[in-house]
């Protein structure tokens, strides 16, 4: 028996428009994500699939991003499991700087490091900084688990394990998973259910508010190859990512 | 140790709005009722009262209702429960016809009586009917349970294990807990809490859109006197709800 498992990046947010380093820094999002989300609820609903569990991280972008797109899609009534595990790769002390701006000041090498290798992570954040998440309640159980800051490797080291635990749980007992999440925390599971090898997953971008979607088999392997619901706009849309910063 | 324990009426919806018996048919809010939402956030938010957890029935103006309003407090991330349980009391053949048209057709005393009476649902409403639940995905698992009709009395006996088994064990836990529910299942919680008798309970109307709050002692009763978090608004509320159907 197969699974059906559906990846949804949140839309853009304010500090998308911004082009400052977000991470776990908790905005909204923008006009344009708002009507990203909604377009995402139109293209679950045209594609005849049906969610029947939403998982989202506890970012509210990625959270109002689901609660749009299932509001579109008419299925706001199933249930939902949040985890800080689907949370964006916290970007240490970058958080809060303007993308181009630090490109300018620490050369494209340092930048495309810190952006896209897969092992180095940025300089940790202080916890009395602005933008530390260091006071925040939603976190407040995690103790010395709180990331001060996240490479790829470490996202993956915290979100495989949910992974593991309860979302292939979902997805063995038959339901169709929706995981509206972000950038990093999407790749890093893309990653691992297509095998792609460290060195090459700098170059994977995931489009914005395209629904993915993934056949899976009983030990939760592709059984083909995955699907954007609009292939079109999701190869502009990852172009668009990869370019990101250089404005 | 004390615990808090809030409640919320949905908005005004659609078909609040047309003036027809609802029920289970899952219409959406109107442009008025997102409003009432969100200042339900704004009246939590300004209260200094920050649930922890959410219950919502499965009904999408009551989810609509917990999403703006928890958006608007910037506290979208607590985690969530639905259940059926909470869900509008079943209106059976009158969900779908018009209030006023069923007072002129019925009379007062049969009107009020489906309206108001403790123990007597309406007639059933047939599976093939238009707005029968009967083939909605949501209640595939009840069965045998899901109602065709209800009475306020029925809405508790299905509403009460819930509360026993679930709510209170987060309430038990130290949650400040959020119920976004409707007219008759927060009736039905409140005849609990405060211990109105059958003959009573008809003369209770609760308001839309305003934050009820309980605090609650070790067995989960009320410590004192519910409160309003806007008592003025609450007071015209009422008075509204009691004079529907009478236009």
């Amino acid at each position: 028996m197969t699974s059906t498992l559906i990846l949804l990046r949140h839309g853009n947010s304010d500090w998308n428009q911004k082009n400052l380093f977000t991470g776990w820094v908790d905005v909204r999002l923008s006009e344009q994500g708002v009507g990203e989300a909604k377009r995402a609820g139109e293209l679950l609903a045209a594609s005849g699939l049906k969610p029947t569990v939403l998982y989202t991280s506890l970012l509210t972008r990625a959270i109002q991003t689901a609660n749009l797109a299932l509001e579109t899609a008419d299925r706001l009534w199933i249930p939902v499991k949040r985890s800080w595990r689907l949370n964006e790769r916290h970007y240490g002390a970058l958080q809060g700087k303007d993308k181009a701006q630090t490109l300018a000041e620490f050369g494209e090498e340092q930048f495309m490091t810190w952006r896209r290798s897969f092992d180095v992570p940025p300089p940790p954040l202080d916890d009395d900084a602005e933008y530390s998440q260091a006071d925040d309640e939603r976190y407040a159980d995690l103790g010395d688990d709180l990331p001060r800051t996240e490479s790829l490797k470490l996202v993956i080291d915290r979100m495989l394990p949910y992974w593991e635990s309860d979302i292939t749980a979902d997805l063995a007992a038959g339901h169709t998973v929706l995981v509206t999440a972000h950038g990093n925390s999407l790749r890093a599971l893309v990653k691992h259910l297509d095998g792609i090898g460290d060195d090459e997953i700098a170059n994977l971008n995931i489009p914005t508010g395209i629904p993915l979607v993934y056949e899976l088999d009983d030990d939760f392997r592709p059984v083909g190859p995955s699907r954007y619901l609009d292939p079109e706009a999701a190869a502009a849309g990852a172009a668009a990512v990869a370019s990101q910063g250089k404005k």
